[in-house]
């Protein structure tokens, strides 16, 4: 239980660590998606599910739970909740985005026609209150269970304001590196943030362990999100799930472009704008603005940047007593902020 | 107090009363919606609210709580939520159905384009949580809390149900009249239901007195849905807000068509099997449709079918005591149920 572990676990270990929550929290969530009627909702609902993931967010909950001395099985039931709450906007957000691919799969819309998509989503959505209603672990008092239920409301506004602001961001001409960050955390800090902090309400964690979780994990996810922005460019499609570059058709402003667009010389910049937005850009043209985005140092900008934040992150995580879930979160961020495919 | 005044309240006074409460529904919602970053969501969740409407659900929501002797005025913030609730379903299954206008006014998809529209639903869907957590009446303990925010989450579920069946009823060759039932009181019941017992929860109400309002509230939901069916073919464009045959053209298995489509002779079967699904029928091919539906008694079958669910609905009612709140719901029914425009 004391911190000198910090560090020395490998990625590997996380990986394992990562499987073994993963597929307790999908027994979880598909135990909950066993609706027949009718049939096709729930095939619906179940889709992105099935096709398996990461897990980071619940797993951030279970881990945030065990940190503040929690019993990390009792967290199970509200980290598959706030998982669905994820996969919930990503149903949505491939609608809106227009996205056929994730995870190697066809979007649900794809599958299921838009209708069927959003009503899923839906769906999806109130199983998240549904869960927290029913299964609030042992011990926690239904005043716990509204503040988690409101950590989990906040997060869902923020990320609807987020995902607005990156479809506004499209179709603007300048976006500053300051919005980025704001879009970035309301898309994907808040949603971090919300399952530390359930996860710590439910492990009966003191106001102020809360909060340091909470910061925690929001400058985690801005980390995880630059990062996963530039593993879009830079990843092979098998190891994405979607295809390499779709960011850029899309005209994305991710913080590489936006750097890119402020700071490259005439010709890296041309190369871009001829991907940029440009739906149906060829591979060739992509891979040169991939390539121009590279050589204009935008790429290692971000990954700068997202370094800056996961050492932000730290930081809080350190008003946390040392144990083996600190540990853990730590070894989590690390991973996955260093990850290349 | 007493029971006397059953039935004499005219129609004009239930009007009154619904405009006295939608005002201060409304003021509440549009204050909740005040958002500004960015500009354009805020606009695209408060613009079918500000077309206005008949708030039956948020009046359902006071009345049911003065019913079990609580204060109307603690009951607005959640009878306010459940009428974002019930804007919610409706944005996105304008969406789903292709839906042009509402209450007189481009539906949102149609003003904001389909992703805004969908995220405008997300919005508002998370904002009935937002409210709830944060405005529970004075003396309503977390745990009450809780149970609002469950029977919300529950009607949400049967909801997405109910839109899922209704989805699947339009291109069913064979509906019962069951199914009909089954879909309509989870598309509308649901939410009628969780109205009446969100309020009598926060008003304190005993188990009881919850369930029967529930049971009265669900029951009326499905006698509303009915009479709102055939008002879509018998109103004019105006009062409806909408084009008239609307349900007909997008095929829609309403008890009026099952019923017709079974028990009518051969001509009047024909003529609506013309307009039935076809979306490019012309007003003239609408009309000969509805006349048949008429001749064929179809729509005296639906109002008969209203009115006894309306009786099933005031019977619940009878196992609470004598009230003014008791009185207005009766006649809140009696209103809605017997309306022709």
């Amino acid at each position: 239980m004391s911190g000198t572990g910090i560090g020395l676990k490998s990625g590997h270990d996380i990986r394992e660590e990562l499987a073994e929550n993963a597929a307790k929290v999908d027994a979880f969530m598909l135990g909950e998606l066993r609706g027949d009627r009718p049939a096709a909702l729930y095939e619906a609902s179940r889709h992105l599910i099935e096709a398996g993931g990461k897990r980071l967010r619940p797993y951030m909950t279970v881990k945030a739970c065990e940190a503040v001395g929690g019993d990390p099985v009792d967290a199970v039931p509200y980290a598959a909740a706030l998982e669905l709450l994820h996969n919930f906007t990503l149903v949505h957000d491939d609608v809106m985005d227009h996205d056929d691919l994730r995870r190697g799969r066809p979007t649900v819309h794809v599958m299921f026609g838009v209708p069927m998509a959003i009503l899923a989503g839906d769906l999806l959505f109130a199983k998240v209150y549904d869960i927290m209603a029913r299964h609030a672990p042992r011990g926690v008092s239904p005043a716990d269970v509204v503040r988690s239920f409101d950590s989990t409301t906040q997060a869902t506004l923020t990320l609807c304001q987020g995902q607005a602001l990156d479809m506004e961001f499209s179709d603007a001409n300048e976006v500053s590196e300051d919005d980025y960050v704001f879009m970035v955390g309301a898309k994907t800090g808040a949603l971090f943030r919300a399952c530390a902090q359930v996860g710590a309400i439910v492990g009966g964690g003191s106001v102020e362990h809360v909060e340091a979780l909470g910061r925690f994990a929001w400058d985690a996810g801005i980390a995880f999100q630059i990062v996963d922005d530039v593993l879009g460019l830079t990843a092979d499609e098998d190891a994405l799930g979607k295809p390499v570059g779709s960011d850029i058709r899309e005209g994305k402003k991710t913080l590489v472009v936006i750097y890119a667009l402020k700071h490259s010389e005439k010709q890296h910049r041309e190369a871009l704008l001829r991907a940029l937005g440009v739906e149906d850009a060829d591979d060739d043209t992509i891979v040169k603005a991939v390539e121009a985005l590279r050589a204009s140092g935008s790429i290692q900008h971000a990954k700068d940047t997202a370094k800056r934040y996961m050492d932000s992150a730290y930081v809080m995580l350190e008003r946390l007593p040392d144990s083996d879930a600190k540990r853990d979160l730590r070894a989590l961020v690390d991973y996955f902020v260093k990850r290349e495919y």
